[in-house]
C-alpha cells in the first residue's frame, strides 16, 4: 500500500539517525579511558568504578546550556556549546571535590541536521577530553513539532567520584577564611535571556557586530566557552587546603556562595578587588540594569570562589596562574549570613 | 532606574524557580536510600558506591520521552511521563544485568508552571520509588523562546551497577536458545510521531474519544506507562539463567534484538506466538501501515526479549507471571543474522 503511512512520512528517519550515530563513533571513541568498558551502541554505557578509592562516593549533576543556544543558532556555530555543557557539569561536581568519570548528553531537535549534530558532539567530546572524562553515551531525539527549524536543546549528565574523607561540602569553612575568586571567561552559561534582550533588542546589535568595549564581536563575546576549573583546582584539592567551593552560576555570587556557608557565617565581597570585565559593564549600561540585579544574574567576572585559610590564598592563586587562570583575594568569611558587598 | 531591564522583565523568574524547587524537596526526599548522601540543593548529588560488590561496573543511560509528551500536553496529564522516563532508563541498564542506583532529570520549558513541574516530578519520583532508585538531582531550565506555551521537554539519566562477572552482554547467546517475549503495556515510548499522525490526523480522533478496538480513550491508551521489567527479571538475573536481554525501543524487534546477538547468529520470531494487542491493529488499519513498518516502529506488544536456554523458558515466564507480567516463548536463535519472522 504505497499510500499508507510510514515513520519517514511522519517525519522520523531512522536510517538517517543510524548514519548520524555511525559518524559519532570516532568522536566518542576519542574520549575512552581505561575504565570505559562499552562502545557506542550498547543499551547502557559501562564504566568500572576506579579501584584506587577506599570509600568512593559518586557525585552527579545534570545541566543544560540554557538560552546561550540561541546565540549559537544566530551565529551558526555549534562547536562551543558542548564544551560549555561539559565544563559546567565538571564544575558542579568539582565543588564537592570530585573528579569526573563519565558524561552523557541529550540532544533534541525537530529534525536532525547530521552536520550540526556532529558539530555539537565534537564540542562535547572536546570538553570530555579536556577534563579527562569519558563520553559514555547519550540520546539524540527527533522531536517533531517541539523545536523551531534549525534549533535544538542540549542537556548533559556527569558522574564523578571522590574519596568520602575528601568530600568538600563547606563544613570546613570558618570565620576569618579568605575568598579567592577565579576569573570567568565571560557569561559562562548564565543570564543569557537578559543578555540577549539587552544586546539584540535594547542595543540593536547583530551577532557579527562589535560588542562595544570588548574589542570583539557579539558572537565571540557571548559564545566564549564556560571555563572548567578542574585544572586550576586539582593541586589545591590534592593538598587538602580547600574549605569550600562555589560555582557561580544562575543567581550569581549572592545566590551561590551562601549554599556552602555553615549556619551563622556570611561572606563579605570587596567590589574593587577584581577587574569586572568590560562585557559586564557594556551589558549594565546597554540595559540600564541595576547593580544588584547584575550581581544576581551574572558572574561579573568570577566563575568560581574558593574558600581557604588566609595563609593558603597565595597557593590557590599560584595554582590557578600556572594553568592560565587569574585569581584574586576578593573577600572574607565572618559572623553573619549571606553575601554583603563592601 | 525603574525603566532598566531585569531578569524578570526578560522572562526569567529566579524566585519562582526557587519556590518550585522548594516544593519538590519532599518528592525527592521520598526516593532517598541508605546510599544517598546529599539533599536537593547541593551542586552535585552524592551517592556512595555499594560496598557489597567485588568489581562494580557502573551502567549508565540517557533518554527522553519523545513525542509521547505531545499526547500528555493534549490530555493535560503530566504525572505519567516521568514514570515512563524512569522505567525506560531502568530497562536500558537492566538489559546489561544492572540494578538502578540513582536517577537525574532534565525539564526544559519556556516558562515554568509550578503545578505542571510538580506533576512531572511526582511521576519521576514515583518511577524512582517503584524501581528502588534515588532521585539524586536534576535541572529545571527556563528556556524562553524554545518551547510553545504549555509545552516542555523531559530527559533523564540513570546510573546503575552490576558485578563485573554478572554483566549481561549477549556473549552467552548460542544457537538453540529460546526467546521469551514479555508483554508491553502499549507503545511504551516509541513510535509516537507516527501514532499521533495516524490517530489525530488520519483517524481524526481527539484525546477523549474512544480508540476503536481498545475499549478505552485515546489518552488512556497512548499514555499507558512504559513498563519496567526490573521486577520480572530480578529473579532470573539472580539465578544467572539469562543469556541476553533486548529492550524493544525505537527500531522494534528487528532494530533491537540483533544488537545483542553474537556474530553468525540470527533470531526467528514466530508471529502467532503472542497476541498482538488491539492498539497495534488499530494503528495499522488506521494508517494503512505496512506490517514490516509496524514491526520496525512499534513494539507490537513485546517490550522485552529474554534469551535463555530452552529449559529455562518456564522459569522466566513464571517469574514474570509472579509480578503480573505475561510472557510467551516467541522464537529461537540459530545460525544466520538479524531477525526473520515465521
Amino acid at each position: 500500500m504505497a499510500e499508507g503511512l510510514s515513520y519517514r512520512d511522519a517525519g522520523v528517519d531512522l536510517d538517517a539517525a543510524e548514519r548520524a550515530k555511525e559518524r559519532l563513533r570516532e568522536l566518542v571513541a576519542s574520549t575512552r579511558d581505561a575504565n570505559t568498558l562499552s562502545e557506542l551502541g550498547s543499551f547502557g554505557g559501562l564504566y568500572s568504578v576506579p579501584a584506587d578509592l577506599q570509600s568512593p562516593v559518586l557525585v552527579s549533576s545534570a545541566d543544560g546550556v540554557g538560552t546561550k543556544l540561541k546565540v549559537a543558532f544566530a551565529a551558526g556555530r555549534h562547536d562551543t556549546v558542548g564544551q560549555c555543557l561539559v565544563n559546567h557539569c565538571v564544575n558542579d561536581i568539582l565543588v564537592q571535590g570530585a573528579r569526573p568519570l563519565f558524561f552523557l548528553d541529550y540532544i533534541a531537535a525537530g529534525s536532525m541536521d547530521e552536520n550540526v549534530v556532529r558539530e555539537i558532539v565534537w564540542g562535547v567530546a572536546q570538553g570530555c577530553r579536556d577534563n579527562r572524562c569519558a563520553l559514555l553515551g547519550g540520546e539524540t531525539a527527533q522531536m517533531q513539532g517541539f523545536y523551531a527549524e534549525g534549533e535544538y536543546d542540549l542537556a548533559g549528565f556527569i558522574v564523578g567520584v571522590v574519596e568520602r574523607a575528601k568530600l568538600v561540602d563547606g563544613s570546613a569553612v570558618r570565620a576569618g577564611d579568605a575568598l579567592v575568586g577565579l576569573a570567568s571567561t565571560g557569561l559562562h552559561t548564565n543570564g543569557y535571556t537578559l543578555a540577549r534582550r539587552i544586546v539584540f533588542d535594547a542595543m540593536g546589535l547583530g551577532v557579527t557586530d562589535e560588542l562595544p568595549g570588548t574589542g570583539t564581536s557579539v558572537a565571540h563575546a557571548l559564545l566564549a566557552v564556560h571555563r572548567s576549573y578542574l585544572p586550576a583546582l586539582r593541586e589545591p584539592l590534592r593538598q587538602g587546603i580547600v574549605h569550600g567551593l562555589a560555582h557561580i552560576t544562575g543567581g550569581g555570587v549572592p545566590g551561590n556562595l551562601p549554599r556552602i556557608l555553615p549556619s551563622g557565617l556570611g561572606a563579605t565581597v570587596k567590589r574593587a578587588s577584581w577587574p569586572v570585565p568590560p562585557l559586564f559593564q557594556t551589558l549594565q549600561r546597554g540595559g540600564r540594569v541595576e547593580l544588584e540585579e547584575m550581581d544576581r544574574v551574572f558572574n561579573m567576572g568570577i566563575g568560581m570562589i574558593v574558600v581557604v585559610d588566609p595563609k593558603s590564598v597565595a597557593a590557590v592563586v599560584e595554582a590557578a596562574k600556572a594553568v592560565g587562570v587569574q585569581g584574586w583575594a576578593i573577600g572574607s568569611i565572618g559572623a553573619g549570613e549571606g553575601v554583603t558587598y563592601a
